[in-house]
């Protein structure tokens, strides 16, 4: 018996593409929440998304070759959703509830692909935009940020040896399996993937969360990637992105439409979805200016998830406002997302534990954790903080503050605009990990 | 493309067997020395050699289905050295010289295959004895510990999951690289793989001597295994045992024959070798009798292998007597071999650096290191302490003693005897970790 499957190594070595995006349910569960929601109210608004690197020391252009994202972008764009997707997506049960998305939205999807690109280089940058009905440009938030960092880990994994691999792997598994055992102490612990947009590669975020389907089971509970939810019978996870308020309010004409922005997209959510999918982000102008302003009935939402306040004091803040509001904080859920590790995760689990329900989305850290692995120095390795976020809606401008200031998107001057509307109160500088 | 190669699932589903030992040259190096002088010089000596499990608390034949032993043992005694593997032994250069193994020999390799073998279970072990011509059993030694310890892994691993498997040896592996990171700070430092009777399996630890290969580079002197030394392209390394002189002494007629049996057999070693090969292995009767008696020619050899004394009361001693003797160490070599692990060698080597040359052949620690490496509790996968020893030559008992009382192997009113013969001077009990 030959040890070697001619035929296999044939096509290894003539095929033209790895594709790093082979489904367009390689995706995050909240997009398509949220596009069916566009689809139906915001048929009209054109947006444009933009690929931001905060980490300006990574040269992305000279480390990625533009070909080669070119091809991979090429490639996401030639998806459809196959029929097996399509009949998965009509006939799964998401969040408790069938049929969640409805039959014209689907029969939509059908003939869905993801629209046209500009790519541009720029002081070593890519200058990566999607523009045009913000239903279809949303997708590409996911694959074009999956795409640049695995384009990224493959450059820096170029001229390793076999075994170099092999210990790498290893290593990255042992530490996986370090992390799951430490998270298995606390059988309450309810942790999810989060990890598509940031992970070092699509075959390594499934062997993630294969560890944590095997490692803490019922402490699993689902993933945010649509695909492997799928394919490996878990939950599929996510509710809703701050690209809602952020259009809300780069439409609104009046300082009332823009005070009301962020409660507008709560109301437009509320028209379709509930129970657990009623998870308030509150932070897109600043968690504290989002309290003050909110009508009451964001109290009777199901949780929160705070996503650039430090974990614990941000939590804090939230569970006091139910207080105030008059809501048991213990019938609450906070989920938190926010540059998580399993240190953050056990110290913001125990300082919570039997006050409120806690979920856990982990990402970066979960996906993209090689630090130290490699036999050799690999800085490109490390994780980098990109995003691809709403810069326009119908021409206008698009901002985030974010809790951290570090964290906001837009035209400079939008920003302080935005920033002596909403105030500036509990904002609080934080180092970017990822 | 389907993903699955039809006929190599067929075959591996189908298979009856997988082979521990494939190839006669899967032993240590040493045993075809040793062949080569007693095809030579003991032609009319019958000898038995001995399982001995000295871990009692491990139940052998408890672990290992018999009839999967006896398949393994079968099939090893199906092998003959092949065509390439002939031609390999007549062209390589072992320790820099040509044609170390005579024409005639070589020819009776042709045709040589293992001895038949005896099998029994008694009180929860097995009985597992080679009787014959003493240059056909001592083959037996190597294969049948590695069908042992391998069995006993394979037995251990039965019921594991995919999953818990990829955990396992990523964990294994992880753990190697950090000892090969360790190693590496030392670039002095020679480092030889002596661990093919107690290894997990044959591919771990063909992976052990390619992660050593690729990680310390010239600091990897080679390995004992003859196998992977032609395949790998590294040098086989190793010299002469303890059934030497343990034969020698068991057909010593008279009190004077017996005191110098472990020295006539260093005499017979000097007919056929030199240079390096000339390595003195001292304590079959205890390291302090051996230096006492021993004729002032033994100074002239290159070097020792210290095997049970502590590596560095062991090297001292040995030292000591060089330099009494007139010998600068510093032109000397120390092998040293007794259960090495990272802390062992980086100690005894830093305290030798410059008084000595040395090397370290690195066994059970190297390739079955796998304690704490499964995601559940697998006492299966500890290494325990198991030999192949003789334990009669025509007839006669054999007997070593050692410095470490626990590896003293023969009956034991013959042990007692060789106590009072050559004394218990220095002999001082130790912890067997294996």
């Amino acid at each position: 018996m030959t040890k070697t499957d001619l035929a296999r190594r044939v096509y290894n070595h003539a095929w033209k593409l790895d594709p790093i995006i082979r489904s367009l349910l390689d995706t995050d569960f909240y997009k398509l929440l949220m596009q069916q929601m566009i689809w139906q109210q915001y048929q009209d608004v054109n947006v444009e998304f933009s690929l931001i690197n905060r980490t300006k020391t990574v040269r992305l252009a000279d480390v990625i070759d533009e070909g080669e994202l070119r091809e991979q972008l090429d490639h996401a764009r030639t998806l459809r959703f196959s029929k097996k997707e399509m009949i998965w997506l009509a006939g799964n049960t998401f969040y408790g509830r069938k049929q969640i998305f409805s039959p014209d939205f689907l029969q939509w999807l059908t003939d869905f692909r993801l629209p046209e690109y500009q790519l541009e280089k720029r002081d070593g940058q890519y200058e990566l935009t999607f523009s045009g009905p913000w239903a279809e440009t949303t997708m590409w938030e996911i694959p074009a940020l999956a795409i640049i960092n695995e384009l990224r880990s493959r450059a820096a994994l170029k001229g390793f040896g076999r075994f170099e691999l092999d210990v790498l792997y290893a290593r990255a598994k042992a530490r996986m399996w370090t992390k799951v055992e430490a998270l298995k102490q606390y059988p309450a612990l309810r942790i999810s993937d989060f990890g598509t947009r940031r992970r070092h590669s699509f075959l390594w975020q499934r062997w993630c969360v294969e560890a944590l389907k095997e490692g803490i089971g019922a402490g699993f509970s689902g993933t945010s990637n649509v695909l492997l939810a799928m394919d490996t019978d878990l939950e599929a996870l996510g509710t809703n992105a701050h690209e809602l308020p952020m259009v809300a309010a780069a439409l609104a004409e009046t300082d009332a439409a823009l005070t009301y922005a962020p409660y507008k997209v709560l109301e437009d959510w509320r028209q379709l979805y509930g129970g657990n999918l009623l998870i308030v982000l509150p932070d897109a102008f600043g968690t504290a200016s989002f309290l003050r302003n909110a009508p009451d009935w964001v109290a009777d939402w199901t949780g929160f998830r705070p996503d650039s306040a430090p974990p614990i004091e941000g939590g804090e803040k939230i569970i006091e406002w139910w207080e105030k509001k008059g809501r048991d904080p213990r019938s609450k859920l906070l989920v938190f997302s926010d540059g998580l590790d399993v240190e953050t995760i056990i110290k913001t689990y125990r300082h919570f534990e039997r006050r409120v329900r806690m979920s856990f989305g982990w990402g970066t850290n979960l996906t993209n954790d090689f630090a130290d692995c490699a036999p050799r120095d690999t800085p490109g390795l490390l994780p980098i903080s990109v995003v691809c976020k709403v810069s326009h809606a119908n021409g206008r401008p698009a901002v985030k503050l974010s809790d951290n200031p570090r964290k906001a998107t837009g035209e400079p001057a939008e920003v302080e605009r935005y920033k002596r509307f909403f105030g500036t109160e509990d904002f609080a500088e934080l180092e970017l990990k990822v």
